[in-house]
């Protein structure tokens, strides 16, 4: 257990960066924060920070000199980063589980190696490759790189054969799997942490909506059954355990009308969809992954009420002057100067007390 | 309204201010701390800094040009600071509550003024007054310095007429006032809030129990009748009406065994006896002081759970490893180096949900 006084390097300065140092700092942790963009909104609640890039290796020997131990807010790390720092200083969670979560297809094809379902899928390494696997899985599929893809980006669906090299042109021709489209009864995440000590432990299971590829709505409870929870529970905690995870993991999973549950992707962090957790419990996903990373025990992962949380994004936040008047809407602002389209700005979160 | 984006300037850079700039992170705002001490614990949290005396006017100035308004964690500001900073920019809490709160004499008589009961009290301005006035006031008294006294410093108690003398000495013969010790049956305070807009809404009053001075424990819900809490909140109103006050006001109060009810002093700030509001309730003090001083709605101050808030003084903090293992109990440390005797390190609150 580090104590209090001692400091946690977080890579990456978005927002689940800024939450995490909000975070650590009732527990007496100081935060530096390592991020190329100097206006990151982690800085402005953090008092050490490194503005350099990822592969500035000068820079980063002496991020991991000045820190006790490594966590981050993001799977895309270069696995020469994660190296330069892991010869250093501790890095949780382990580099390994960064490198499976940020390829998709080492990722579908770890899970699947557990014995967990996931939605049929292949590799796409080359037109060859491209036009005898589509055919094989089937249509309506998603093509996506392996690489770099979040909220939706760096996928084309594809509804029928003709569709398929246009698609694969759309993304680069860079290196890409297929999948089953998965016809969904509903989209679950499984947020857990694992201490140091390897014991696993989760929150309640959380409900998802996206559109267009970005989460927009989470919910606890899951309207799902208890088989479905378990299920979903299961294999979160295996996927924990097979990685020697240390940290908070999110797992999403697609949920079938038949009650089918099936991996869609993992994430190595904390997790959009468990932001409930900061108003709706008394420890947070934020301050789970500080503890972890620090060696300190975790508590029980209760919550006090049931939860919604909608993240605003672009224009969203011209409402905050409405929800900054709304009695128990508790506003969660990233600090984020510009509001592009599809930008995450902040969420809301309103709790419902259980009766 | 301040926009999101905007800079409060925090005056102070302890806890208070390290609370108050992690309330204001998830409102979008930014912190600006200006404190004498570089390594203060609002510090560790905040982006934008100064470190400079309070009577560096142009440290002042720049600090003024910096940020949009300016609130303080603390009353002892020096009439001058206040003065420089309020011809620049707006500073809430109001000048006037600052200068009434720092002077003993001024706040009593203030208080009185208003028709508010508090303990007797008298001027000691010169030996002779000492004398006069400690008879008049009668056995047992405190004689408290005017000026810069907290935490039971600046002030002994007096048992009888022949310690009276070496008492004020003991005070270095400071301007001074003479109280007549109250027989309470428990101490209780108030923190509310007012808005910019005038209106008052106030916490649950809290129930609280000194030790040599320092607060160890506050409580909600406070044992005391519907009568006192009236009688409680009837006075704080009055006196942040009459102070025409904007922010966070904190009100303790002496309750006697016969349910008299006097005001024993005020804090125009978040206070120590508030703290349990960042875990029980939806809207903390500390963000209510932000929302205040940004011009922002304040939400109801309804709180979700019973509480107790326990201060760790000194070497209480060695108890963190054993506090962070405890399930409920929420920790709160304040980043600082070194645990003296009667230092204030952290809190601890034990949340009890209600049934």
């Amino acid at each position: 257990m580090l104590p209090p006084g001692s400091t946690i390097g977080i890579l990456g300065g978005g927002q689940l960066g800024r939450m995490l140092v909000l975070a650590a700092a009732p527990l007496g942790l100081k935060c530096h924060v390592f991020c190329p963009e100097a206006d990151a909104p982690a800085f402005d609640v953090c008092g050490l920070r490194t503005v350099a890039g990822y592969d500035d290796e000068a820079a980063l020997a002496a991020f991991a000199s000045a820190v006790d131990v490594v966590t981050t807010e993001f799977e895309n790390v270069p696995a020469r980063t994660a190296e330069v720092l892991a010869a250093r200083v501790p890095v949780r969670p382990p580099p390994r589980a960064l490198a499976v979560a940020q390829d998709r297809l080492l990722e579908k094809s770890f899970i699947h190696g557990l014995g967990i379902p996931v939605a049929d899928f292949a590799e796409v390494g080359s037109a060859e490759m491209l036009t005898a696997n589509s055919a094989a899985i089937g249509f309506p599929q998603i093509l996506k790189t392996r690489r770099l893809g979040y909220d939706g980006k760096g996928q084309v669906r594809i509804a029928r054969a003709d569709d398929v090299a246009a698609a694969w042109d759309a993304l680069g021709r860079a290196p890409a799997i297929i999948e089953a489209v998965v016809p969904f009864a509903c989209e679950v995440s499984v947020i857990l942490a694992r201490g140091s000590d390897g014991v696993v432990q989760a929150f309640d299971i959380t409900e998802n909506v996206h559109r267009a590829g970005i989460l927009r709505t989470s919910r606890v409870p899951a309207s799902v059954t208890p088989d479905v929870t378990e299920a979903a529970l299961a294999a979160a905690s295996k996927i924990a355990v097979a990685l020697d995870y240390v940290g908070v993991l999110a797992v999403e999973f697609f949920v079938t009308a038949e009650g089918d549950v099936l991996v869609n992707e993992i994430a190595p962090r904390v997790h959009n969809s468990g932001h409930w957790t900061i108003d709706a419990c008394g420890c947070s996903q934020f301050e789970a992954q500080i503890r972890a990373a620090a060696g300190w025990p975790i508590p029980v992962l209760a919550r006090h009420s049931d939860a919604v949380m909608e993240n605003l994004i672009g224009d969203d936040v011209l409402r905050v002057p409405v929800l900054a008047a709304e009695d128990g809407a508790r506003l969660h602002l990233y600090g984020k100067r510009e509001a592009r389209a599809g930008r995450k700005m902040g969420h809301v979160t309103r709790l419902m007390v259980r009766q």
